[in-house]
């Protein structure tokens, strides 16, 4: 079975990390959507949504698998005999971080292999800040990420 | 009329702001001048330093319009009436950010239309960071910065 | 009188350029796109048919007028008292030429400006030359081209 | 059975051109080597002689075939029942020509993914261009290209 | 003498620091490796054990000095009466950033020329950054760094 | 003795590449322009002119040799007892084909060394190609070349 692993901090998910998912779906037999949860930065949505949010916005892709970790992606990969981290590209600033770390991924496993998808063009300026800036000025939202992660952009922010 | 707007932080104004704001004064009946105030950043100067700092250097524009905002940069354009967005492009790693930034104004209000202009080749290693790093070892800035910022920042690091 | 000049070969026009001189419009007076004729590559439309091209697609446009020049860019400005050069930009390697004929345009005539504008994102990808490499193999072009275009590469093909 | 095809000009193949191959032929049922005939640029070995080379220093591998083809990619990868595209990255002008293949061949066909790997740090140098510079003077090709093509390399420099 | 600077913070050093001193130590009569220590950041070891680390791994290179600096640099290598600024550059983004570093460094001092030596391709992924955050989670790190330097990781973090 | 040799077409020499070789000629003992005569590319003037006209334009730098080379750049700096190869680098596009350059010229021969210095702002646009298509619609040319060479490209031109 051929496993791709598609980590992130979906802080929040996005209709660009669904593209992916959704193209990567059709090529590997699973993808898991790894929720990276030692990031350094402070995450507007804790673990626990992040994953809520994820599960309910792929209910509907029978092969996609929503999983948090922690420590080396490698080491996650090893653990679900996953061979395959896919990524999406948007710009060259991706590209250069993501060439560091797909060589330092390969110098501490051989046998993982970094594959690169080009996000869509109607999705190529959208993040997970770009949406939190936005939804914080209370700017539509709808075209950009799944409807209920609008509705949960909505709750937290009217805290 | 037609309205071009040149958002910032202007902490503090350069040579290089002020060549894209006299340059695009020649073109549009009028460039507003327009601070952003709710940067995540903290400033060196305040919102009212930056104004006052911004107001005198372009006195001898009378096009020129210097004022603060908040928000939704979209929101302020539409309140402003204004069409245009004028940005200054100095570089490749500019250029991905601006792009990003252009596409998302973009799907939030079709109407506005974002404006590059390349950066005069004399000011395209300037911004606002490197005259504040100059200024705080001591070094000349006189180069960077107009006379009245130069003993602004002198004053501001005298302290 | 704001007028603007839009440059290029428009071998043939694509709706990317389309795009760029409708935005344009919106914002000048008059936008006139100037069809560079001494171009060292051989052309697949003859001056002519390319002029004749451009003025089918843009004929709904009342402020865009298309001409035909060659030399200087800065000569054909001057001439037609231009004092804004448009250009649309698509990816890095874009950026950077266009930066370096701004450059070298200014240092030619201080008076003129060139702007950029960022093509969308649908258009992102699309050249002339994709267009003339997918036509050549019988590739669909609806998207990439009007029908008028679409209709004159069948034309120019089957011959 | 999923298929991914490496199109390319493999004029001829080189150290860079192998890993791809190699790699992706861990993850996918099959690889197939497209050599693309119809290129503009007169190439230095005929078809028959790329194509001989290939399917020599690829032996080895069980799940590679050779395969040449003109006209539209899409349109070789449909008949072949392909829908995965295999490419090599090593730069950022690699990435921006990449990527606006990849969206016109979504655009000519939402079936198809296109897939990139990073090329492996100490081939990110290497291009079929310049393995025929530095034969052309005669500098040692060993570390650039399998004995095979440096063999025939020097057969053809030689007449 | 000619004496060429290498500034960085240096937290830790890697192989790939190592790689331009050794090949600078070749072209110039002196390289002094300048470790500042007024950097925003927090670094993880103190200025004492970073001299310490750089003294112990260049150590057989009878050339380079070790010292730290604060303050504009460009004092500083006016204090030591260094001319050349030594810097490796990995990937457009550091090209980038140190376009405007060399052109401001230039503007405070004509005499310093800032000279840039391509990071060797296997080191090209490296930084200090992500050997701290490889250690972190204990994954190798003797291909990116000196056994003493990966020592010191080892007992830092086991706090 | 230290000796840099600066390569290029110089079809013909420009106040960007004059920059250079002043600035190398203050860091190394000698710098040799070798000017590459066996380019693919027709030049505009023939091998003796443009080595006639580099000689009088550096005759005031005493360090300074000008010569001509072909074959690979390695095997003419072993000839000459060059260890270091000096370039300019104006943009990203540069960057990444002399990085790529240097690459393979270290992997033929380890000893040489590629040294790159930012080629100063006001020259950052410049280049042969730009100048003779400015020169081709007499348009000015006196502060992008030097007298000598204005004079050459009117008399070469005006035949």
């Amino acid at each position: 079975m051929r496993i791709a692993v598609c980590p992130g901090s979906f802080d929040p998910v996005t209709y660009g990390h669904l593209d992916i998912v959704r193209r990567g779906a059709k090529i590997f037999d699973k993808v898991i959507i790894a929720v990276l949860t030692n990031d350094k930065k402070q995450p507007l949505f804790t673990k626990e949504e992040r994953l809520a949010l994820l599960r309910e916005v792929t209910a509907d892709i029978s092969n996609v698998e929503v999983d948090a970790f922690d420590g080396l992606l490698i080491d996650y990969m090893r653990k679900r005999q996953a061979k395959v981290l896919l990524k999406g590209l948007r710009a060259v600033s991706d590209f250069e971080y993501e060439m560091q770390m797909a060589s330092i991924n390969r110098k501490l496993d051989e046998e993982v292999e970094t594959l690169f998808m080009m996000t869509n063009n109607q999705y190529s300026y959208l993040s997970s800040s770009i949406v939190k800036e936005v939804a914080k000025y209370k700017g539509p939202v709808h075209d950009l990420v799944p409807p209920q992660v609008e509705q949960a952009l909505r709750d937290k922010l009217a805290r």
